[in-house]
């Protein structure tokens, strides 16, 4: 990706079920950047800053990540922040052990956790008990949604800041001035979900990137996340599977294609499958043969792009999705899966 | 195992320490019965009654449950009980997860949750925010070891029982009347280590099974674990390391020896292995041979057993065991290794 710039990584795409390859939807978004420093006599030298942030932890995210060349102990010293979409297992059962790992790993910056309300009830008790000695310290960022989970637990000896952010008048949370870079802005907003749930839209020059957790209603990221580079969203069912959809607050791949469209994504990326599709190993429904390719729509470069095995049920779920978004720019998030922004 | 029996299967052997297979110390205990059916008419049908129980379930425990042919969807079925021998994040973080995963598998049981006080803080509050919808109902006991976690968290709507289980006048822990078989008995007794830890004994009749989380001290286990066929003891630093060891509140794989010996166990499994011991992958640390054995001192029949690469570091572990056990008994607890009992 050159010197600077982003690079969006796929680490799993699976809705939640208890199977072989258990790789929960999330993400990591690798960026780096020049950081000038001046010395007393005027020079300027400039070398290069890689952060790891990471969007959303299930179940073993720390060993996926530490599965990985782009990761490993390294990468775990650069994890700067954990996004959480919402609070359902499958996204956050992952997060102790993924920040008990940090110290391990050599680790010794401050990690910022951004999420709906209701985090830190959980999590400090679990860091309480399980891993006192924590060794990192950890900021808790939590967006307060609705009168949820109000009550908090203790404050661990590790956490070095608490904050409530309330939302904005226009129904969104500005969370720039949190993450400790000048870099890039962090904007979100509220989705319809069993629980409360996020998007997150990222922001640099020229670049847009919207991650959204599950849903089946994203109108309040319309506004923040138009014309973005890339949209990735939840396609857990197909059309015919709607009313399932609809009871479990869940998106099809044809809502999925239909927001796209609405808000002018130029790529949309597709997770959070179903097991119904996924079945029990992802090598079955992906062919194995990793691409690299530039985007003819958005421009942009991909990297291990696999395609869906022709005879599996997951092309379904695609060819639903591109029918409505009337775009070719569409990918299921396969492990993996590299986007440079 | 033939029609009934016990199965003692290692789920992994790691201390903690973020690497690529990242197998913390773990076992599953398959127990098969054959339960007895009177009809109205007098007559009598036996039928097979297969039950697992769990010891300890750090990050991914499900995962690694879900990889094996002899768990799988249906283990998680038959899991009636988790044994949790202290609350550091290796040996509990995967529990939610774990639990979340058994209505998924189709379970439809009871699962009782024994170990220490204060998992209950945690535990609840985990699983009200990332599991409302649980599915199954569980039974937390807490053994109360000093005046610990004393504070607790609201109910769960799927939590069925929770007892606080005091110690009897011996010092130990008296488990039988809380596991809803009459097929065999278990006791605990506390483990000298940095915070509270259990040594727990599984008897039938003609078989002992020691599983020792971590300590530094388990004399209060010799009364209770004395002759048994197999003791699991940590061993998770060698003899030069003794004073990281007495720090960290670990074992020495002498002590493991030591102790072994002294209360007379025929067979001693060594599991809980430094990272310093077990690098990156367990592919260099054992030859990948798998065999099938009867043990000549105990008599006991184990599969998968793997040597220990020649020159592996661990070796050093074993070694000094060995020569403190006085006996050539004794096993590193390689993924997969089983003993029947």
């Amino acid at each position: 990706m050159g010197k600077v710039g982003w690079r969006l990584i796929s680490v799993g795409n699976c809705a939640r079920a208890p199977s072989v390859r258990f790789e929960l939807s999330s993400f990591a978004l690798l960026t780096r950047y020049l950081k000038e420093t001046s010395s007393e006599s005027g020079t300027t030298t400039a070398a290069e800053e890689e952060s790891m942030w990471v969007i959303d932890a299930g179940d073993n995210m720390m060993g996926r990540l530490m599965e990985e060349s782009w990761c490993g102990l390294e990468g775990l010293r650069r994890l700067k922040g954990i996004f959480i979409t919402h609070l359902h297992g499958d996204h956050v059962f992952g997060l102790p052990s993924l920040l008990s790992a940090v110290k391990r790993a050599g680790g010794k910056q401050k990690v910022t956790i951004i999420g709906p309300s209701g985090m830190r009830k959980w999590l400090n008790p679990a860091l309480w008990v399980g891993a006192p000695d924590l060794g990192v310290r950890y900021r808790i960022l939590e967006l307060q949604y609705t009168p949820y989970w109000t009550r908090n637990w203790n404050f661990h000896p590790s956490e070095s800041g608490y904050k409530i952010v309330s939302m904005s008048d226009d129904g969104k949370w500005d969370l720039s001035e949190y993450i400790g870079t000048d870099h890039f802005e962090v904007k979100a907003a509220p989705l319809r979900h069993g629980i409360p749930s996020l998007g997150f839209v990222f922001q640099k020059p020229g670049r847009k990137l919207v991650v959204l957790g599950d849903t089946c209603d994203s109108s309040a990221v319309e506004s923040i996340g138009k014309d973005c580079d890339v949209l990735v969203h939840e396609a857990t069912f197909t059309k015919s599977e709607a009313q399932i959809a609809q009871r479990a607050k869940h998106s099809t791949a044809e809502m999925a294609g239909n927001f796209a469209k609405k808000i002018g994504a130029k790529t949309l990326l597709l997770t959070h499958f179903s097991s119904r599709w996924l079945k029990d190993n992802q090598q079955e429904t992906f062919d194995g043969v990793r691409l690299s390719l530039e985007d003819p729509v958005s421009g942009l470069t991909l990297r291990n792009v696999q395609k869906i095995n022709p005879y599996h049920g997951l092309t379904v779920i695609l060819n639903e999705a591109k029918e409505a978004f009337g775009s070719e720019s569409l990918y299921a998030a396969s492990r993996n899966l590299e986007i440079e922004l």
